[in-house]
C-alpha cells in the first residue's frame, strides 16, 4: 500500500528521488523558482510546464494491454454456450467460476473485497480521506444467450486495469475508490434488469418482490442465490440498499452497443443522459384444438393474437414521430408447440425505450389498448399483461463530465457527448449518487451477439479516461 | 383356437346344441320349412326371421367395455407430461412401455405378434384361408404433447377388443385377421406424419430420408430407433414395405375429432375420403442485435418477418373460398429468444390440408410466396422454405363402405356418410389396399388436448361395428 500522500506532499517529498528519472523538475520549477529558471528548465528537460499540474501525472498513465486482452479472452471461456457466443446467466455455476475469476483480479489488484447478499461485489482502494464519500466504478459481467465477450466486461476487467494503472502511476486516493460488480445488469433469469444496482440504490418494491420472484423453471430467487453462496441464512435483503451520499461519484466504462464513435472515428463518448426503459410481459390464451379438424371460423389463435400484437409494438414505436423510440419482441412462445396443434396459449416479452420518458409511456398505452383490442376480436383471453419496469431516464451529472472532458484532454484522447440508448447500472446508480458514463467504440455497434467487438486500443483509452477520471474525482 | 368352419357348417352342426339357448330355430326354420311354420317358429320364438343370416351373429357381439375403460385409463398413465393430459413420443422409455402393454393385450387375444424393423406391430389371427389377402385394422398410439387419450387409441385398444368380441362370439376368419400399431403417427419427433403407415405403403423416399433424418437433439432416427430396440443391425428399412395385395381391406376406427356426429346425436361416422394434408418449415434469418441500441430502420427482425407469415398463412386460406381449407402455426420459434435482443432467426411449422388437392396446392404456392416477398420487405434471409409433405386426399373403398353400412344396420346402430378432415395412417395404407374409416362421436369435437373424451358407449358402438365390419369383409 502506498503512504498517505497529496498531490503536492508527493511531489515535495518523492520529487528529488524521481528527478532522475522523469519530468518532475518541471513542476517543482513552477512551483519554486522564477521565470527565467522555469523557462531553462522547459528547454532542459524537453518537456512544457505551462500545462496543469495533472499533465505529468497523465502522461505516467500506462495501460498493459496485452495482459488486459488476455484476460477479456479468458473471462469469456466460462460460457454456456460454444464460443464465439457468450451465455452467461445469474448464479449459475458459470457465474460461480467468473466472480471467483474478478475477484481474484481485485485481489491481485491491492483492492480489499467484500460481497453484499446477493452477490454485487466490491473491491477498495482505501484513500487518505476515506471517510467521505467513495468514488465507484464497475459493470457488469452476466451476458444474455449467445452475446459477445465485451459487454460489462470492458467495466469490470477495465476498472480493475483502471486501478492497476494509477497504482503503477503512483497515484494515491484521497477519496476511497470501490470497484462494483454487479451481480446481474441482463434480465435473462428473472426478468428483472440491473437486479444488484436497482437493489443497491434502494427499491423496497424489489425487495418485496424478490421474495417471490422465480425463475422459468420455478427456482426461486433466494434459492437460486443460496446455490451460488449467497443470502445464507438471510431472507431480509433491505441490507443490500447503499446511504445516498455513500458514494461522491459513479462512472461506468462502457462499449457504446452504437456506431456513432466508430463511423466519426472518435475515441471517447462522454454521455449525457441514459434512455428511459420498459418492459412488458404479455399471454393469450384460446382453447387450442387439432389443426386438421377445427374449421377457420371455430377458432381462437393463441399464436395468431401474438403475431399480431408482435407487429403492433412496432407500429406504435414507428408513430411515435422520433427515432429515439424503440420497441422489440425478443421472446415469443407458443403452447403447445406441435405442428398440427392450434396454439392454446402465447406468451411475449416487449423491450420499449425512448430518450423522452413521456414519449415512450404513450407507446406502452398503445401497446396495452392493442393488445386488449387484439383479444376481443380473436376470442382470446388477455390473461395477462405486466409491464415488469418503466424506469425514468437518468440525466449524467455535470461536473463528471467536466472531469471527463477535461481528462479527455490531457490525454488528448478525441472524445463527443451522446446519449446512451441501452440501459446501464449506471441508471439505478444514478439514483443515490451523482452518475457518468463512458463509452468506447465497437465494431458496426454489433451488441447482444457474438460479432461484438471493441479493439484493445480502444479499451486501453477507455481504461485511461476511467483512471484519469477516476483520480480527479477522488481528489476532489 | 376355435375349429375350421364355415358359417353354414357351423349353422348345421353345432345348431341343435343350440336350439336349446338361441332363436336359431329360426334360421333353421328359414332354411328348411314352409312359410307356414315359419310363421309359427317365429311367434314361438318371439324373434322375426327376415333378417339377414348375420343377424344372429349380430346380436351376439358383446363388448366388454368395463375392461376397455379401464385399459384406456392405464394406456393414458404411460405419459411425459402431467395427467389429464398425454404425450407420448416415438422411441422414447414412455412409448416401449406401451407397446409391451399393447403387445401383451394382444397376446392374451390369442393374436401372434411380430414388429418390423421400425416397429409397427402386428397381430395376427390366423383365417382358415390365409392364403388370401389379409384384412386389416389398426391404429397409433404415440400422442402429441399436451393431447388426450382417444386420439389413436381407441383404434389399437378397440380393435384389440374387436377380435376379443369375435372370438366371444364363435366367430372364425376366412381371411387372416390383423391388428396393426403404427409405429408412429403424430409428426411431433422427425417432423414427418404417418410414418409407419408411410413406410409400410412403400414409399421409397422416405426409406432414403429417414437414413439422415435427426430429431430436434440432432439423434438420428436409425439411433433413435434403436434405443427403443428396433432396426437392430440394420440400416436397410426396404424390408417394412408391404406388397400391394398382401391386405384385402384395412379398416381404422377412430374418434371423429370433429363434433358432427354429436350435435346430430349419431352414433357412427362412415368416413368416405380422408383430406389431403400438407405441412412446410420456413427459416428467416437477420442481423439480430441490441433491443435498445439498434434504432428501427436499421433492422431486419426475423420475429416480425414470422409474425407477418403467420397472418399470410391465415389469410391465404382464408381466400380459398372453402370452409374446408385449413392452415396452422403450430411452431414458431425465435432465436436467441432473450427480450432485450432483437430476433437473429425465426423458425415456423405450417400445417396446412384440404378436401380438394389441387386447392390445397394453391394456398401452398401463395405462403411460398409471400415467404419470399416478407423476406425481401424485411430485409432478412428466407434461408429455409421446406415443403415436408404434401399427399394427395384418399377416397374410401366402396365395399368397405358397404359393409359397414349393413353392418350398421344390422347391429342398429345410427350412423352417417362424412370426410375425415385430420390424417390417418388410413390415409397411406389406401395406396396399397381398399380403405375405410369408423369415426365415433367425441365431446365436442374436441382433439389434441387434454379434454379430449369419448364415451365408453360410443367406443363400444364403435368396437361392435369394427367387430362385424371385419367379419364381414373376412368372409369375403
Amino acid at each position: 500500500m502506498y503512504p498517505r500522500f497529496s498531490l503536492s506532499q508527493f511531489l515535495s517529498r518523492i520529487l528529488p528521488l524521481l528527478f532522475l528519472f522523469s519530468p518532475t523538475s518541471a513542476q517543482l520549477a513552477q512551483n519554486n523558482e522564477d521565470p527565467t529558471t522555469i523557462n531553462t528548465m522547459e528547454e532542459f528537460s524537453g518537456y512544457p510546464i505551462h500545462e496543469p499540474p495533472h499533465s505529468f501525472f497523465s502522461n505516467s498513465l500506462s495501460v498493459d494491454a496485452q495482459t488486459l486482452q488476455k484476460q477479456i479472452g479468458e473471462l469469456s471461456t466460462f460460457s454456456d454456450s460454444p464460443a464465439p457466443s457468450v451465455t452467461r446467466i445469474l448464479y449459475t455455476d458459470k457465474d460461480v467460476l467468473v466472480r471467483r475469476y474478478v475477484k481474484n483480479l481485485m485481489g491481485l489488484a491491492g483492492l480489499s473485497v467484500r460481497e453484499d447478499a446477493i452477490g454485487n461485489i466490491f473491491g477498495r482502494w482505501d484513500g487518505y480521506e476515506s471517510e467521505l464519500g467513495a468514488v465507484a466504478t464497475g459493470s457488469h459481467i452476466d451476458a444474455i444467450p449467445y452475446s459477445g465477450k465485451y459487454d460489462g466486461v470492458v467495466g469490470v476487467l477495465g476498472a480493475i486495469e483502471a486501478i492497476n494503472v494509477l497504482k503503477r502511476s503512483g497515484f494515491t486516493p484521497k477519496r476511497s475508490l470501490d470497484i462494483i460488480l454487479f451481480t446481474s445488469e441482463e434480465p435473462t433469469r428473472f426478468g428483472i434488469s440491473c437486479l444488484g444496482s436497482r437493489l443497491l440504490a434502494g427499491s423496497g418494491a424489489l425487495e418485496k418482490a424478490l421474495k417471490t420472484t422465480v425463475d422459468g423453471q420455478n427456482i426461486s430467487f433466494l434459492d437460486a442465490a443460496r446455490s451460488a453462496g449467497y443470502a445464507i441464512g438471510q431472507d431480509d435483503l433491505s441490507n443490500v440498499f447503499i446511504k445516498k451520499g455513500s458514494y461522491y461519484a459513479f462512472v461506468e466504462l462502457h462499449i457504446e452497443q452504437g456506431s456513432i464513435l466508430e463511423e466519426r472515428g472518435i475515441s471517447i463518448g462522454i454521455v449525457t443522459a441514459i434512455a428511459a426503459p420498459a418492459s412488458i410481459k404479455v399471454d393469450f390464451e384460446g382453447n387450442g384444438g387439432h389443426a386438421g379438424a377445427v374449421l377457420m371460423p371455430n377458432r381462437n389463435d393463441a399464436g395468431l393474437a401474438a403475431a399480431e400484437l408482435a407487429l403492433a409494438v412496432e407500429k406504435h414505436v414507428l408513430e411515435s414521430g422520433s427515432i429515439d423510440t424503440v420497441g422489440t419482441v425478443g421472446i415469443l412462445d407458443l403452447h403447445p408447440g406441435a405442428i398440427n396443434s392450434i396454439p392454446s396459449k402465447s406468451h411475449l416479452e416487449i423491450d420499449t425505450r425512448d430518450i423522452d420518458e413521456k414519449r415512450r409511456n404513450i407507446v406502452i398505452e398503445k401497446i396495452h389498448q392493442s393488445a386488449v383490442t387484439i383479444a376481443k376480436n380473436r376470442g382470446v383471453e388477455l390473461s395477462e399483461f405486466k409491464i415488469i419496469n418503466q424506469d425514468p431516464p437518468a440525466q449524467c451529472d455535470k461536473s463528471i463530465i467536466e472531469a471527463m472532458e477535461a481528462a479527455s484532454k490531457e490525454l488528448n484522447i478525441s472524445h463527443k457527448s451522446m446519449i446512451s440508448r441501452a440501459y446501464h447500472d449506471s441508471l439505478f446508480m444514478a439514483r443515490i449518487s451523482p452518475m457518468g458514463m463512458i463509452f468506447i467504440p465497437c465494431y458496426k455497434g454489433y451488441s447482444h451477439k457474438p460479432e461484438e467487438f471493441a479493439s484493445i486500443e480502444d479499451i486501453a483509452n477507455g481504461v485511461k479516461l476511467l483512471a484519469l477520471t477516476l483520480a480527479k474525482l477522488s481528489l476532489q
